[in-house]
């Protein structure tokens, strides 16, 4: 199994993603700063990863600290801040601090060697954790399908995206053990390519069977009948389901529900923003036009081209079969089904 | 206006899109295979302007033609074949050939001197009139769109497309000229990005607002509000108004509907081919898979990753408001309309 970030003697070490699938290089942060700058350049990415990495970079700097014990408050406040201000729409990253400042909060009045330790523990726990609900996402995710399924995804919601195993992919993983899958369709997920750098070489890596098409091409093929079901991850689930992925996946549930193909969200719960009613209220982040301009640095296009690059897009819930969560799966009406399952 | 191909002392000439944006470059070609070969590469390409090259390809070859004259049947029926062959599913280039075929077989008794020079009159022809013919589509296509539209295409149905003024992008151009386009969406179009390198610089040439997108954005910008109508091109009309035309065409197709947006379908007569029923008889081509695992010699996934990939879909007539034509726009049912335009 490939690791995509760990903690070891006081560095964050994390798999620079960008340089999939040419090269397997692992970087090793000693700053805030740096585990911060990873995040925003996309070198780590995926909504449950975002999380543990930013906890990981809180732990860094809290074991890193050397200034008085009076103004640990103040520094963590500025840390915390930094490592917030990464990515706006995957709440993961900040359901992953709130639960740092719970430990934080709760054990301020101890020694600052112990408080450091805490911290650290906490974010090792939402590690280990992280892997062991994506393992139940898959074994809930496994039932829905039939046999020989023909699974269309886009982005990377794998192994890549999390600590291990995968939401999306961790249910195609856990069907595919059961002899469930016939294929995997991977989006290459423009414009940053999450499907055809990630997805494709994370599925060739344990053998599953995966095809690669151009975004433009799921219509086409579901409409051959060459797709049995969709699964992707998310970002942001508001409190009635809607649901905040990569960019395209609104597409696809259009597609699919046009096609009468089933349309699964496969994420942990700590993706569901139960403070939020519906997606409208989801930030989405605008990313560099140059991401759209150029692929790996060659032009694609006029170098002044206008450009609108919004990362994610929301799926309404009235698009969405099921909701695959580490405690099972929920199915319309969400408002009341995923109250339930807080 | 671009130049898009010539003809001038026995050469064709065109203008090489492989390198577009980044460079204008015209090549000359003095052989029928150099012509062919142009066709097949998409160095040529848009299904306008495939037909009027495989015509001037036809003539250049008989110009160019030494034998006997008794022979002359069977070197005609062996470059048609050649150009023929090049690309299965833009029903213009089989349209033009034979425009061509009936010129020689009205005129095979005449002397060679002068059946070489009708058949290059005929090609001639063919292209002068399509610009005519582009011109009245927009006309007829102009006054769909209100004032202020935001209009989405994909692909590059425009003079590059054509020997000039385009069809979709035509009907866009005539609007403009109308004070009715706020803002043209361009879908990049993968694998071959005919929208970003083409469309994008073809509108920014004439000023036209344009913006960027990536294929996998438009469902969602439709949802935003931001799109007013759909305009496409076609590479081949059934007799029920089924169209083949670049794949993700048919994904458009369903989002517009999906979100009430009208989409038009922007081509000459001769893109009709009446000889067809419906959709499903329309050949599609299959490309190599090295335009999706790479873009403009990057790879941007695994080099062994399986790949599909259709240039072309098939939109259902069900999704299509209407279609424009040299003729005007007809509505449905098009098994009639069309008929009646026939």
């Amino acid at each position: 199994m490939i690791n995509t970030v760990a903690y070891e003697n006081d560095q964050v070490i994390v798999l620079n993603q960008n340089l999939l699938p040419d090269k397997i290089v692992y970087e090793s942060y000693t700053s805030v700063e740096e585990v911060a700058e990873a995040i925003r350049t996309l070198k780590v990415r995926g909504a449950p990863l975002i999380g543990v990495t930013a906890a990981f970079g809180l732990a860094l700097g809290a074991a890193r600290y050397s200034g008085r014990a009076e103004e640990f408050t103040e520094y963590y406040s500025a840390i915390r801040s930094q490592l917030a201000s990464t990515r706006p729409t995957a709440v993961n990253l900040f359901w992953a601090l709130q639960r740092m400042d719970r430990v934080y909060q709760n054990n301020a009045h101890r020694e600052l060697a112990e408080l450091k330790e805490l911290l650290l523990n906490e974010a090792r726990c939402m590690f280990e954790e992280d892997i062991q609900t994506n393992q139940l996402i898959g074994q809930h995710g496994a039932q829905l399908l039939q046999e020989s399924s023909r699974v269309l995804t886009i982005c990377n919601a794998g192994a890549l995206a999390t600590c291990g195993y995968g939401t999306a992919l961790g249910v195609i993983r856990s069907a595919y053990q059961q002899e469930k899958i016939a294929k995997v369709w991977a989006c290459e997920t423009r414009p940053v390519l999450q499907g055809a750098r990630l997805t494709v070489w994370e599925l060739m890596q344990d053998q599953i069977p995966v095809a690669l098409i151009t975004d433009n091409m799921a219509g086409y093929i579901m409409k051959l009948g060459k797709v049995d079901a969709v699964i992707v991850g998310a970002d942001r689930i508001a409190a009635n389901g809607d649901t905040a992925n990569k960019i395209g996946t609104y597409s696809l549930a259009v597609l699919a529900h046009h096609h009468g193909i089933p349309f699964y969200v496969a994420a942990p719960q700590s993706t569901i923003d139960y403070s939020i009613a519906s997606g409208q209220d989801i930030p989405i982040e605008e990313r560099d036009p140059e991401e759209v301009r150029s692929v790996r640095g060659v032009y694609l296009t006029v170098k002044e081209a206008e450009v609108f690059n919004p990362a994610f897009d929301v799926t309404d819930n009235r698009l969405i079969t099921g909701i695959i969560t580490e405690k099972g799966v929920v199915f319309p009406p969400y408002e009341k089904s995923l109250r339930e399952r807080n």
